[in-house]
């Protein structure tokens, strides 16, 4: 299917994520392009955005990749309960765990390719990986597990 | 023993890191108070540093944890070596692997506390745990893998 930017569709009174929020001033511009099977978000890191002369910083990467993956939890929602993004009610999920292994230094002079796969869905319990390229080149890979919040206007008081 | 700044020990020309480089005009000024036995560090997050709104962003969490805990690796690994911190040969350390467990929101408006412990340390690999608090109460937590780079100015090919 053509892809669809799920970060469209979070609702505008909540988008203010620091990486994906667009009522967030601040944000790091994170838009996944998820085509049904794959998210995809291509990044062009800004100079400063360093860990080491040269490489990019790791937060970063972890950064977006969060906001990356449940923008791809997102849309496999919608997807398992055959509804388009956006539609009511509004699906919002959660980061329970992030983890990423950094394989290599990420030149910060490049421009990073992420791409991430659902690999679960169990009721409201997503598991999405991730990859992170630069000039070809595996750089870090990462997984996440998302978790829907019940309801569209509760912030859950733990997430489990 | 009394607390030492890690950070203040990293040579000039390598400290641009993004979340603790005092040479990066946009750090987020991490600083790893190391007693030779946890590292702490408090941070105030700015009000646009949201994921959900009142809720800190994750991947601000996983950069500062990240940051603070790869400072107390460095600590650690100077105090296995029996001498101060910034003494020759410098010692620098890389995030191999980070994972971080979301439990609760994070409030935006409270002071964060991050306390770090050293879990392993073997030869260049150094296993260093975090746990993130807010108004006394855990709201994440997480752990870092920290690998040595074996000589001040070089950087790892890969991350191993």
């Amino acid at each position: 299917m053509k892809p669809t930017i799920i970060q469209d569709f979070y609702p505008e009174e909540t988008a203010v994520c620091y990486g994906c929020g667009r009522s967030n001033p601040h944000e790091l511009h994170v838009r996944t392009a998820w085509d049904g099977k794959e998210g995809v978000f291509r990044f062009r890191p800004e100079p400063h955005h360093t860990g080491y002369p040269g490489a990019v910083y790791g937060g970063l990467i972890a950064s977006i990749m969060d906001c990356h993956c449940i923008g791809t939890a997102v849309g496999a929602l919608y997807q398992a309960e055959a509804r388009p993004p956006g539609t009511e009610p509004v699906i919002r999920c959660v980061t329970a765990n992030l983890n990423v292994s950094y394989l290599r230094p990420t030149p910060v002079d490049a421009e990073l390719f992420f791409k991430s796969h659902v690999k679960t869905l169990h009721d409201r319990k997503v598991v999405v990986s991730c990859s992170v390229t630069a000039n070809g080149q595996e750089c870090a890979r990462g997984e996440i597990v998302a978790v829907r919040v019940k309801y569209a206007d509760e912030m859950p008081g733990e997430i489990t």
